[in-house]
């Protein structure tokens, strides 16, 4: 279960790890020899199935923008701009200055120029009739990331945050894009609602991934904006509580703060405290309705989640083969056994 | 009535000739004061009407592209690549380079980063059910012509051309661009045919401007796949036909062969002879149901066109001041009389 940037942070490192290879130029060792570069076992007949939040998703400029699964998929495919974090290398801005130059809002988000080629051909598949799990295959054949990437749903599932408009002083919804790229998260925000969720049904595929998993992690992604979205999606809870598979998160709040983004800021708006404890009781032990059998935190923080093995190991990821290590810890802690054995 | 590269230089030169003020820079002096920067008369109390071709519009990538309105837009709006002679300056090509780095069909058009954004904001109008020519208005808001740019209709009616397939032997259509931009003309060509032509009505405003025009002139654009398609809309010719006004045409052939792009090839496929000559006598005179009542060719140019007035001038557009003068000569001619005052 994956967000954006940290989620394919996370699945660069677990694909190291279970020694799959991936990238536009990966040879046939790790790429699928059938064309479709996402599924098939590493050296170690080991496959990662990624769920990738679809709530950031939205339409700008008549485009179809995706921006979790792109991250997943120009990290994963060595397109991503390392520096920025997001968005491609050798990015070119010309087509957002036009845009501005015409006056067409919105003009804060940023929409590069390879990105946008990436989102026409998404966006005239879809008009075309296909779902965008079709889409995201089709655009992987040339990224060959090595994980196979799922949208948790095919459906329109968008995250809306409930503000007070500065204007008026009254409430009202806006696209998260919006709020997290306009106005960084910085206005008065009440609540986040998922539009289009109760209609939504799991993407082909997913309900089946999480039933047939052995392991199933939970990336340190932003647990209000990015997992929460996922997890309001009919059925993906279901599939997490009644899977054979362990469950393991990663936390994203280490020491107090979260690593990259906002997501204090998010679970301050939820009445969530920004920590690690407070983050693996809001996804919950599995045996109370909750998520979770294990929970990874940082070397150094403290968490009490009843139910739940926590275990405290480096959630830095620096590098690959520091987020390598952070995976075969969590997988480890999967395998470890019931949380009563375990150190807590 | 103008086509792209050619008729949009003629219609800077008709510009300047009249006094009007134009471009993207331009001050109120020239630009509507209402703010669509189209139709307010210049110093001379002058204003021009262009009514464009769009037989070579396509949709590609899913963006509606209209490449004439566009040339004559950013002609005029000071934006045009000059060295080029079409698409944007400063124009960069990572869209593309990515669109075929996917392997997304067509490869082969020119689509621009900048032009790009112009084609987004087109092709999201008229999703959103705005007809064409609002669109080109919105557009030219900010590009202020100083002329007011109306596509012949808003209907699709699209010139397709009938080739022999190398593959197969066979004859079938493609749309203009592939036989222009991929195939450069150079395949066994038969013909060619105006999709959706029979339901076409021209633009709001386009008779109008006809029959209330002083002066109508047929810029020395493709008289084949550039005049031809606009005339292929019903009741543009019946306009033509009643209008009180003198029609003058400019020939785009000069000593036998078209100044810029593939007149020559165009007019062999349909068995016309390349030389002024012989296109003024395929407008023909109006008097004998044709279009002409004047034909400007070329100095050192002969013509003999029954019933239409002919005067050789120089027609190379060097620059504006030549293509000045080109409009001023024109535009004498409409006033010159009836043809048999005239020096044939």
């Amino acid at each position: 279960m994956a967000g954006g940037v940290g989620g394919a942070k996370f699945l660069r490192g677990l694909r190291a790890h279970l020694g799959i290879t991936g990238g536009e130029s990966a040879d046939g060792a790790g790429a699928s020899a059938a064309g479709d570069g996402t599924d098939d076992p590493g050296a170690g007949g080991h496959s990662i199935t990624a769920v990738v939040n679809v709530g950031d998703d939205v339409w700008l400029h008549g485009l179809r923008i995706t921006p979790d699964l792109d991250s997943c998929m120009y990290t994963l495919g060595d397109g991503i701009d390392r520096e920025r974090g997001w968005g491609r290398a050798d990015e070119g801005w010309r087509v957002k200055e036009e845009l501005a130059a015409y006056g067409a809002d919105p003009t804060w988000f940023g929409l590069g120029d390879r990105d946008t080629a990436t989102h026409l051909i998404r966006s005239r598949m879809l008009r075309a009739g296909y779902p965008l799990s079709d889409v995201v295959a089709a655009l992987c054949n040339r990224w060959r990331p090595g994980v196979r990437l799922l949208p948790v749903t095919d459906d329109r599932c968008e995250t809306h945050v409930v503000v007070t408009d500065e204007g008026s002083g009254e409430q009202r919804a806006i696209h998260f894009q919006e709020w997290w790229v306009r106005h960084r998260a910085q206005v008065p925000t009440h609540s986040f609602v998922q539009v289009g969720a109760e209609q939504a049904v799991p993407a082909p595929g997913v309900v089946e991934a999480i039933e047939e998993a052995d392991v199933v992690l939970i990336a340190p992604s932003n647990p209000v904006v990015s997992i929460g979205p996922v997890l309001s999606v009919p059925g993906i809870r279901g599939a997490l509580r009644t899977t054979d598979a362990k469950i393991v998160g990663v936390s994203p709040i280490i020491a107090g703060a979260p690593v990259r983004g906002m997501a204090d800021t998010c679970l301050s708006v939820i009445d969530v405290e920004t920590s690690a404890q407070a983050v693996g009781r809001m996804y919950g032990a599995r045996a109370e309705s909750g998520l979770l059998d294990g929970w990874l935190v940082h070397t150094g923080d403290h968490a009490d989640v009843p139910g739940v093995d926590v275990r405290a190991v480096p959630l830095l990821m620096t590098d690959d083969d520091a987020t390598a290590e952070m995976a075969r810890q969590a997988l480890d802690l999967a395998a470890a056994g019931p949380a009563e054995e375990s150190a807590r």
